[in-house]
């Protein structure tokens, strides 16, 4: 395992720490490093939580900050984050008008989650992501998995409360963009977890896994190494299919770590292509590394059906460590 | 060679097609790509050109817009771009008060530049970075390497260009801030050019390159594998040694492409721990990948000394598709 690292127990402790320092303008650490949350609160805003298993960076403390989010757990890699965190972070940023948790659907992550909904005994509303098409149920789900849609729930829902949207309307549209909202993954290698010390899984020099998890979890099927156009048709076709809508969309590319710029670049101009012929038309783009598995190679195509209300506050400021625009 | 990729011929091509669907709103394409340029210009502003091979992304093209570079021409992975495309790039973004080229220090690029300079017929001065503290010479230089901090001359005199500095101030900017930036970097892994379709060097399991070049050029030498501590105990030692400076710093920790943002986040806080050492203080952070080598594992370390000049303009605006803030 080739790693910058220290030792394995320390990794995201001393990340975080690098990520408070490096960004000690927007967020700040929790006691026991229990979440990261925004600096600076809005009184009678809806406060957004989100947090899952680590090894996802920028998601979700990169996107804790004005017209985001405002607390994240960070659980160990790969694994959720428990609820006396999620608690604690929602002591910490509550100012009164309830709270809104974001949870990508895996088992212990909803479990977790709603657990500290139901102990905080605070004013809490779940949206749960459930993007992945690439499977129905899978290793830690009932249902299809969240991955990189998340991501984008998190950024309407945030821009939304920024504006003073109430506790029910948001959870309303979190629920809509998640509705609106389709991935799918392909991995070329497997991530390493720090803590294993070697690849999750195995993969041939020739082969890729289509429809893979963000945790390196099976996709749909081991198939030989294709060009970037057949394995965006295939996304494509998948992602279009199971939307079964045309016209504006949000077209993000989301890397998974270890996978370039230059082909990242390149995979949106394939997919743009194939959404062409499916009738839906990127009127907003997004491209890199968002929403990771740690040093997996490969990428995820998300597509974001817009009407006027999402792309509004899609478009609206945003100022977090990983995404920022218009402030 | 595993790659999201069609032919390896059309990499570069397809690619930027991909930027610039994807960031119409910022930048457009020269014919034939021979350059990115800025999709609004600014008559009157000094134009800031650069360029350089293609296998650093998001250098340079991600770096045009508001605040930053007019043009940036992409050669081939890992090959200098020709006259022509400076001089076609220069013939459409200058509008009368002079262009700057910044220009990392490799013999292809400061040659090619310079032949563009001579034959354009027009006012132009070159900054020429050279950051690199690893190397004096080395395979495709004479004195030092131009990596990283090239990025930070180009946020710097791109935000004193947009203030309405004339050509002679740039230029004298441009080489003070390269005069206070220094950069070493370290590789876990070989990048794989697309078109040699293997590794360009071999390491082992437990080895890595330390002050490898942005190319996969060698280092100052081969050791085994390290602590993330001991790594950049080695590289700021280095860095600050050469500086020969103490006071306010950006602390810039820069990602080769394959290395996850919960290392580089944790290399940033080893860093900063070690600057402290030499009294020098990282009062500005940025962490990410922003001069990459292709799918190479492992990061480099800038750091730039900060004047008030120099902090002003690097807080100032800036509006690219791989650096926003403050618009």
């Amino acid at each position: 395992m080739k790693k910058l690292i220290n030792d394995v127990s320390n990794v995201l402790t001393e990340s975080l720490d690098g990520f408070v320092a490096a960004h000690g303008d927007i967020v700040m650490l929790g006691e026991e490093h229990k979440f990261v949350r925004r600096k600076v609160l809005k009184p009678g805003k809806v406060a957004l939580l989100s947090g899952g298993g680590s090894g996802h960076e920028p998601l979700h403390a990169g996107f804790v900050g004005h017209g985001m989010l405002d607390a994240a757990c960070p659980g160990q890699v790969f694994t959720s984050p428990t609820p006396d965190q999620m608690i604690a972070a929602a002591d910490a940023v509550d100012t009164g008008a309830g709270l809104l948790f974001i949870v990508k659907n895996y088992e212990g992550d909803v479990m977790n989650f709603d657990m500290a909904r139901e102990m905080s005994g605070r004013d809490i509303e779940t949206v749960i992501t459930d993007d992945d098409v690439a499977v129905e149920n899978s290793l830690y789900t009932t249902g299809r998995r969240g991955v990189a849609g998340t991501m984008v729930v998190e950024k309407v829902v945030g821009a939304a409360a920024e504006r003073g949207a109430d506790l029910k309307s948001l959870k309303a549209l979190g629920d809509k963009v998640n509705r609106a909202t389709r991935s799918m993954g392909v991995a070329l290698t497997s991530c390493t977890v720090p803590a294993a010390g070697k690849p999750t899984f195995a993969i041939g020099e020739n082969e890729m896994e289509m429809g893979v998890g963000i945790h390196g979890e099976p996709g749909r099927r081991r198939v030989a190494l294709r060009t970037a156009n057949e394995i965006a048709e295939e996304m494509v076709a998948a992602i279009a299919g199971d939307l079964n809508a045309r016209g504006d969309a949000l077209l993000f590319v989301n890397g998974f770590g270890a996978t370039p710029a230059m082909e990242l670049y390149l995979m949106y101009n394939a997919a743009k292509a194939q959404l062409a012929k499916h009738g839906i038309n990127p009127a907003r783009a997004l491209v890199g590394n968002y929403v990771t598995s740690l040093d997996m190679a490969g990428c995820s195509i998300t597509v974001t059906m817009l009407d006027e209300e999402i792309a509004q506050v899609w478009d609206a400021p945003v100022h977090t460590a990983a995404l920022r625009w218009g402030l």
